[in-house]
Parts: structure tokens; C-alpha cells; sequence
């Protein structure tokens, strides 16, 4: 088993003294209430569910797994899964950041960020039956009607249903223009709407089944008859696994039925069903042939839990890996016994082992600013008084985005990488613990769209299409950045790299976007490494905005020198990694040419 | 299940193209019948042996795993291990390469190294059965007295025992020099020698009991009762499963049971046993109180085998995910539809797919020319008709080593997680195969010497200790090339920046050096980023020596081409990442500090 501790002291100091979300947010529309007080309350009871209720059930979890009944069509998922879920909602979690008119809270999106953080690090596998609520309830305020968001948002906003959100076919992942499931105009039904009777199959469907909820109201991208082919012929559908009558009681069964659940590498708690619609009932979202636009609003959230999924998971392998490196002995410091009345050393005498807790802590701290920042930058987005602020917010939203999801859950990979590495050979062993969170990691990089898709989404429509309007303002801010603290003593050997490095990747962005022009396909050349190189950049901007909020709050001294200590670590040691990227943005599509 | 052909064609370009094993090999002692013809053969009888029989039992092997009776201390092997053992002994597979006069063949090292790629590819878990019998061999072979040979070595060569290393115990991991497990001498025994009563426990012990062959003989480092203290005080133990009477036939079961089998994140058709020995009778290998150097004969030939298991498990995830992005239809290409009569586009067609595609192949194929290369230099090391050329062998290998495992190992890492990221969210899914790859690959980094071992055994051993003797030799070597092809147009692009790393190479070490005798936690510092920048620029020039190869050979103009193409990209983006590994080299323990 392993520990789990809410880093609630590094949440504060990332909201509070780096990010000044006490002041952006209770100046926001209905914003006042929104105190650090209020936050600090319910960053404290949130901390208090992950640790004693998720925490405990996430490696046992994984060894159970979930159980797929193909008789009845249902799953199990494994104990203590439905008591945690029971608290999550009777706790009025599931509810933080929705709209009041249909129950919720109304908090700030960042405060549910950071407390996403906490539960996907108390249980990842458990997370993901709440997190697809969260994206479904999005789709339905933003596109659906208004009796649809009574009927059925309120009640996964009460906690009492889930959601799911139905995309992928066999032959349709990233590409969903070539998805099949039809949808068929089928009489009125509930509110006197046309009812639709939806056929398809759909695959790597997240909470498609499970035991903790009564109902559970798929999300379902399907085409009508008259649909244009690809991508422009697809419209949203609600098809609730139970039908739903006007007062809001269960109905008959509807017909879809999850067919089987995968086997999985990791998050082997969390039911991945493969779902049968066979003239299952459903209600369309929004307009004909737009559900790709809903489908973007619940991705886009979706997209920044997911990274937060990489934090969340980093963050605890972790406290695991500097707690063992702590405690096992092994070995003598190589300038000499540094505890000689015991055996051995610990492993933290070794520079080595220090290297890989720093970038450990480099990533997971500098990964919970940039979520943390992105997650501020959607409510400022939804709720900022003037229009042009709003604008400004929602640029940057789409250019972090893609960064967030991206550079974070790839970071993940490297840094349960390194916290199992540290246990050696005992790292490899199930029952401690370290493999789970690396197997679990391994999904972040692949669903709601693979590094690769976001790097195209980052370079092809962030930075191209949009003509890099978030970018600049981003520019822009740590420009300013660099101005104003160019005489601060303690800045000093970061001011200067970062400055140039932000002009340099100004340049190489204008430079690729002409090589871009004359060629499309070296869009494709660059993506990857132009994400890391930017993703790079973006955390060394954090890491000096720390250590400058370091400076000014009234941290202990202790906390103070361990964000120099681990800043001046990621600008000698991480930042340099940006060389190798450049080399990729330049080096072109020449050097991948066809393969056979 | 996945796919998978024995590579022989890239294996013979390597071996005899650009190696030129035949006339290394044939000039050896009793090396005469050692040519191409013969060695051919022999690969083409072990890629049959890999692909028919070992290869199908891969992902069945993962999902049965191994199973342990604690009643009866037994293990049972997964379906099909035991035959295809039997397929592997009857073909003399287990005395490839060991002497004539106990039974075994007597063939090189370096086609040792090529067949066991094969079986690894096949089968990783299985292949760790004949693995530790072949360092059990070695360390008699060197170490002990002839009797043992005879009664002991002569049945593992034949196939019908197996061998073990028993090193690492719960609290003596990397530092052996922790361990308690006690020999006591006991009367005489077999052979008038006298016995020792073996008391303690093993963990990690790979191969430690199953149902592969009748008898087990471990090898077993333990302390004597009048031991200095640390790792000067070790020695070495045969400790078989059953005794063995003098004819060679089994004796009484000896009191060395297995009591556990670990639950790993991968090699789950490896047994992993904890190891009980309760005053079991064994035998002294070699002088008192020099174990560890009988240990370092056994250790030396598994890490380079282990560096192997890396590129074998990297050879099959290419395989497979070059296979995938040739069929999988997604998307179009960037710049139009490349197959306008199909419903998509193939992922081949996507720059960054070619990008991951070509990452894993740069680092396949380098890696199979540096364990190659390396194994080749073992031959001449043993072989070679003159002392001086046995000793420059002997300091190659000794550098090569550490390179060798480390570097391949965590390219392992990064080609299985490449290959799985083609395949998107199919890649998650246990039947795919390509998360076993991930998982296999994993352990790696982490036995016979996890990289930082490794790391610090490169820079503080082979590179100050030995006074960088193998490196000279290599450095020199390198400067050789680049003159001789210096004015080579198809070389041009490669010789410039490889001269100057190499020579940066040099320097770097000797400031390095400097910083080290001043500062002996600088070592620790530094290590890991010398081991990369050491392993990218070994790289580079095998990849220039493969262009020059292909160039001189007969080979088909597209695998010339394809080999053009691979070295291109490795130099314009992978060579570049030294670049953050010299910032990593440079920045010194200061970025380092310690952490509380």
C-alpha cells in the first residue's frame, strides 16, 4: 500500500501567492463569495475524502478489478468503490462548480481542479465515474434544452446518475468523421421532442456501466439520415441507460447494454465498456449536425482533467519515492559515511537519486501552476465582467489547453517512471505499490486524443488557424514578467534564459508557421517537439513565477529554499531539453521521409 | 497476439557488413570453422526456434503467469514453457557457446549474443530460464574446481539442469556488501571437498524453482564465519536444488526451497522466488572472500544479455506497430488524401507517426550493432591469438558494458512506449500485446544493476578507475573513421558533427574528471547524463559505420536506402539530445541540494 498525503500547503501556495486567485476570482461575476477562506475550507474536506475514503481503495482496487457479468450486462466495480461514491455525492461533490439553477455550487472551475487533483490522486480509476458527469453536464448547459438539463443534468449534479460520452467506434478514434452509429427520427416523446432510435456500436466507453448509480445518461455522437459524410454530419444524442419519465422516475430499460469491458494495461478499476445501441431511445443536443461542437465543450474540460490526471498521479508516486529514498538503506554517500552508526545511508545521500525526486518535483509543481493557471484563465473565460477580458481569457484557454493535456500526462510517464526507478528492483513488485501508478499513467497520453492530436490541435489550430491570439497574450505576460523582476537579486539566473528563450521561440514559431505555409506537412514534422519545446518554456515561466511569489509570501523558510532549490534544478537541468526540441522543429520533413 | 519475424537480414548486415565478424571471428583461436556459412546457419535455426515456438507462447505466458503450491514449494510454469525448453535443450541451444569439453559447442559469443536476441524477442520470461544458467556456467567455468565443471556445469550445458544467482537479499539490493546469508563448513562431501550448511534468504532470485528441468543449481553468495565485514567478505556457494550423488545421478532434496513468487508488473511467466536456504548443503566456488569477483563473471555476460533483452523486446514492438500504421485507416494526410479510394488515410502517412516509427528503428538497429559490437569484442577479449589484442578486447568490454545495458535498457523504455502510443487507446488493451512490451521492458532498467549502478559503474570505474583505458581505444577508433571517410559524399553530413562530439567527448570527461577528484559527490551528479551523452554519440558513429557499410555492400538499394534514411534522422534528431545531457553533465552537484 502506499502513502497519500493532500499537498494541500503546495495547492495554497499555488493558487494564492503565485497565481492571485483570491483576487481574480472574487471579482468575477458572482464571484464574491469566493474567498480564500471558502476555497481553504473546501480544499481541507476534500483533502480529508481523498486521503481517508479514495486513498485506501486504489491499490486494492487494482487487484480486484471490475467484473463484467455478460448475462445481465452488468459490471462490478471493486468494494468500496459505491461507499466512495456514496460520500462523493451526499458530500455535494459532484455538484462544486455546476450552476445553482439545477443544484450545484457554483464554485470557481480552479477550485474544482484542484480538487480533482486530490480525488483522481486518491483513486484515478474511481475518478473517471465522476469526471465523464462533469463533461456530460457541460455539453447539456451549454447546447442542451432547458428540460433537458432539468430532467437530466440535475440529477448527476445531485449525484444520483453519471454520464458517459459515447465517441469512438472500432474504425473511428481520432478520426470521427468515419464514425457509423445512426440515429433515426422515431414520433414524440418526453416534452413533446422527436425521439431518436440510435444503432451503433461504441468502444472505450469510460463509466459506460457500473453499480454506483441508478441511471446513467450516455452521451451519443451518431448521424441522421440526411447527414453529410465525415465530420460535419454528426449530431449529439442523450440515451439514457434507463428511460426517463416526465416526473423524473425511472422508466423501462432503454436498449443499450454494455456488450463487454476491456482488459487493460492499468486504471483497472475503472469499467472501459464497449456499448450496443440497438434502436435505442435517445434525445438530440443542440442543432443537427453540430455535435462536434458539443462534443469540443466536453472535451475541452475533459482535456485539462486528464492532464491534472498526470499531476495527480505524479504527485503521489512521488511522495512515495522520496519517502523510500528516505528510508532505505543502501550504500555509503560517495564522500563518505553521511549516518555512519546506522548500516547503511539512506538513498537520499546519493546526488542521483536526489536528480530524480528534483525532476519529480520540478514536474509535479511546475504541472499543478500551469493546470491550476489554465483552470483560473476558464473561469475568468466564463465570468469575467467585460467582454474583452473574456476574450483574452478564452484565447489563452484554447492555447493551454492542448499544453496542459499534453505536456503534463507525458511528464507523468517520466515521473512514476523515475519514482519506480528509485525503488529498484522492488519498484517492479505489485504489492508496493509503484507499478500501478505507472501503468495507470500510460492511458493519459492516449484517450480524449493522443499527445499527437494535441501537438496538432496546439500548432495547427492554436497557433495557425486562431494566429497564435492566446500565444501572444502569453508572450505578452511573461515579457512583462521578465521587465518587471529583471532587478530582483534571487531571479537573477532565470530572468535571462527565459527572456531569451521567449523570444527564440516567438522567432522559430514565425519561422515554422512559413515553412508550414509552403508545405502542410511539415505541420506534422514539428508538432511534437514545438509542444515540448513550448511546454518547456511554459514551466520555466512558472518556476520563476514562484520563486518570485516565494519571495514576497510568508512561506516558512523551509518551503521558500526548496522552490529556489528546485527551480534553479529545472532552469540547469530540464530547461536545456529544449535544445534537443529546437533541433526537431528545424530539422524538417526531410528527415522523416516514406516508409514502406 | 502480436507478430514477429526473426530480424536476420539486419542481424547478417550487422554482423558481417558492417562488423566484419567472419574475419575477426575466423582469426581467432580455434576460430577456423567459425564463417559465415556456419553462423548463418545457426541463425536461421534460432529464428525458427523464436518465431514457431517460442513466439506464440509470449502473451498466452503473461496472461497464465506462473503459479506457486506453498504446500509443495513448486512452481508451475505457463503452457508450452516446458516444451519448448525441451524444443531448446534437443537443440543444443543451452552449450551454444560453452567449452567442447563439457559438452557444449564451443561457437562465439557474438552469435550467443544474435540467437539470444531471437529467443528474447520470442519470449522474454521463458528466455530468463536458460539466461542465469548460462552466468551459473561462466562462474564455474572461471571460478571453480573441475569436478564441479564436470558434475554441475557438464548437466546445464546438456539442457537438463538450470542455474540461478542468488545475490540480492531483503536489505543488500545494489549494496552487496549488506548481505547475511552464512555459509559453515560441515565435513567433507562429494569429491573429498568440503561442504558448507547455506543459511538465509534470497529474493529476486529469477528462475529460483519451476518445471523445466529436474534439477536446479544455484549459485549462492554467502558469508563464512570468519568473513571480513562488507563486501570483502562474501563468498561463493553451488547449492543444488537436489543433491548429486558422485555418479551424477540426484540425491536427497537439499534444504533450499522457494517460499513465494513475486507478483510483477511484468515477466509474469518468469518466476521470481524468494529463496529460503536452511542449512543447505553447498560447495565452495573459488577462494574464500572473493565471491564477489566469481560474481562479477556472472554479472558482466547478464548485463550484456540484459541490454539484449531490451532491443529483443524493442525488435517486436516495431514489428508491430510499423505492421499497425500500415493498416490502421485514420485521417487523412496533411497535405490530401494519399489513398482517396479508401476510407482514410493510413497512419503511415502522418509525419509523427514516421517520427515514432523511425525513433524505434534509429534505436532497434543502433542497439543491435552496439550489443553486437560489444559481444564481438568478448570473443577477441577470450580468443584473440595475441595478449596485447586480448587485453585492448578486454578494456572495450569492460567500457562497452555499461553502455550496453543502460542504454539499451532505457531505450526500451522509450521504443515500447513509441510502439504502444502508434496503436492510440488499442494500445491500452491487454490482447493488443503491445502493453506487455511496456511492462516486460520495465524491468529491465532495474536488475543486474539499475541504470544508476550502471552509470556510476561507466564514469567511476571504466572511466577513472581504469583510467578510461577502453575509452581511448574507442575514442581513437572513432577518430579513425572519421579520416578514413572523411571525403565520402554519402557520409558528409555525419563525419563533421561526429568528429565534433567525439572530440567534446574527451573534454568533456577530462574537465569532469577534474571536478570529480576535487569533489567525489560531482560523480554522482554527473553520471546519468555521461552515460546518455557516452551512449548517443557510441550511437552515432555505429549509425556512420552503417551508412558506410550499407554503401560498400551488396544489400538491395531500398534496405541501403533505409539505412541512409535512419542514420539521417538519428543525426538530425536524436544525435541533438547530448546537448541536454552536457548541460546535465556541467551543471554540477550544486543543482543538486540536499532534500530534507
Amino acid at each position: 500500500m502506499t502513502l497519500y498525503k493532500a499537498p494541500l500547503d503546495d495547492q495554497r501556495f499555488a493558487l494564492f501567492d503565485v497565481l492571485g486567485a483570491e483576487a481574480v476570482l472574487t471579482g468575477l461575476e458572482g464571484g464574491d463569495g469566493h474567498t480564500r477562506d471558502l476555497l481553504d475550507a473546501v480544499l481541507e474536506e476534500a483533502g480529508k475524502l481523498a486521503e481517508q475514503v479514495l486513498a485506501p481503495t486504489n491499490w486494492p482496487g487494482d487487484q480486484e478489478g471490475c467484473h463484467f457479468d455478460k448475462d445481465t450486462h452488468t459490471v462490478t466495480t471493486p468494494k468500496g468503490f459505491k461507499e466512495a461514491f456514496k460520500a462523493f455525492a451526499e458530500g455535494g461533490w459532484a455538484g462544486l462548480t455546476m450552476p445553482e439553477a439545477y443544484g450545484g455550487q457554483a464554485l470557481p472551475a480552479v477550485l474544482g481542479t484542484a480538487t480533482t487533483e486530490l480525488f483522481q490522486s486518491g483513486n484515478l480509476s474511481w475518478s473517471l465515474y465522476p469526471l465523464l458527469s462533469e463533461g456530460a453536464c457541460h455539453a447539456m448547459e451549454l447546447h442542451g434544452e432547458e428540460w433537458q438539463r432539468e430532467l437530466f443534468m440535475s440529477r448527476i449534479v445531485a449525484g444520483d446518475w453519471t454520464g458517459t460520452m459515447c465517441l469512438t467506434e472500432p474504425q473511428a478514434g481520432s478520426d470521427l468523421g468515419l464514425l457509423k452509429t445512426r440515429a433515426e427520427p422515431a414520433g414524440k416523446g418526453l416534452h413533446d421532442a422527436t425521439t431518436y432510435r440510435i444503432t451503433g456500436t461504441k468502444i472505450f466507453i469510460s463509466a459506460g456501466e457500473h453499480d454506483l448509480a441508478e441511471n446513467i445518461v450516455h452521451l451519443v455522437l451518431a448521424r441522421l439520415p440526411d447527414a453529410p459524410a465525415g465530420s460535419r454530419g454528426i449530431s449529439m444524442f442523450i440515451v439514457p441507460k434507463f428511460k426517463v419519465n416526465a416526473d423524473g422516475s425511472l422508466g423501462e430499460r432503454n436498449n443499450a447494454y454494455a456488450g463487454a469491458i476491456e482488459h487493460k494495461m492499468g486504471i483497472k478499476g475503472s469499467a472501459t465498456c464497449v456499448m450496443n445501441f440497438d434502436e435505442a431511445e435517445g434525445y438530440l443536443i443542440g442543432q443537427p449536425h453540430k455535435g462536434l461542437m458539443a462534443m469540443f465543450t466536453m472535451m475541452n474540460a475533459a482535456r485539462l482533467s486528464v492532464g491534472v490526471q498526470g499531476l495527480a498521479l505524479s504527485e503521489r508516486a512521488l511522495q512515495n519515492s522520496l519517502n523510500y529514498a528516505r528510508e532505505r538503506l543502501q550504500s555509503r554517500a560517495l564522500s563518505g559515511a553521511k549516518f555512519p552508526d546506522k548500516p547503511a545511508d539512506n538513498l537520499l545521500v546519493q546526488p542521483d537519486v536526489r536528480r530524480m525526486l528534483l525532476t519529480q518535483r520540478a514536474f509535479v509543481e511546475g504541472s499543478r501552476l500551469l493546470v491550476l493557471y489554465n483552470a483560473l484563465q476558464v473561469d475568468v473565460e466564463a465570468r469575467a465582467k467585460d467582454e474583452a477580458t473574456r476574450q483574452k481569457a478564452s484565447e489563452l484557454v484554447a492555447f493551454l489547453i492542448p499544453i496542459s493535456k499534453a505536456l503534463v500526462t507525458e511528464l507523468s510517464i517520466e515521473c512514476t517512471k523515475e519514482a519506480l526507478q528509485i525503488y529498484g528492483g522492488h519498484g517492479y513488485i505489485g504489492e508496493n505499490g509503484m507499478e500501478q501508478f505507472a501503468r495507470d499513467a500510460r492511458i493519459t497520453t492516449l484517450y480524449e486524443g493522443t499527445t499527437g492530436i494535441q501537438a496538432a490541435d496546439l500548432l495547427g489550430r492554436k497557433i495557425l488557424q486562431l494566429q497564435g491570439a492566446g500565444f501572444r497574450h502569453f508572450l505578452e505576460e511573461i515579457s512583462a514578467f521578465c521587465q518587471q523582476h529583471s532587478a530582483d537579486e534571487s531571479l537573477r539566473a532565470m530572468i535571462g534564459p527565459l527572456a531569451v528563450y521567449t523570444k527564440q521561440w516567438g522567432e522559430l514559431t514565425m519561422k515554422l508557421a512559413g515553412r508550414i505555409q509552403a508545405n502542410p506537412e511539415e505541420l506534422g514534422a514539428a508538432a511534437n517537439d514545438y509542444l515540448y519545446y513550448s511546454g518547456y518554456i511554459t514551466l520555466a515561466y512558472l518556476w520563476a513565477k514562484s520563486v518570485a511569489a516565494a519571495d514576497r509570501s510568508s512561506q516558512p523558510e523551509a518551503f521558500k529554499q526548496a522552490k529556489r532549490d528546485t527551480a534553479a534544478f529545472y532552469f540547469a537541468r530540464i530547461l536545456p531539453r529544449c535544445l534537443m526540441h529546437q533541433a526537431g522543429i528545424e530539422a524538417g520533413v526531410a528527415t522523416l521521409p516514406q516508409i514502406a
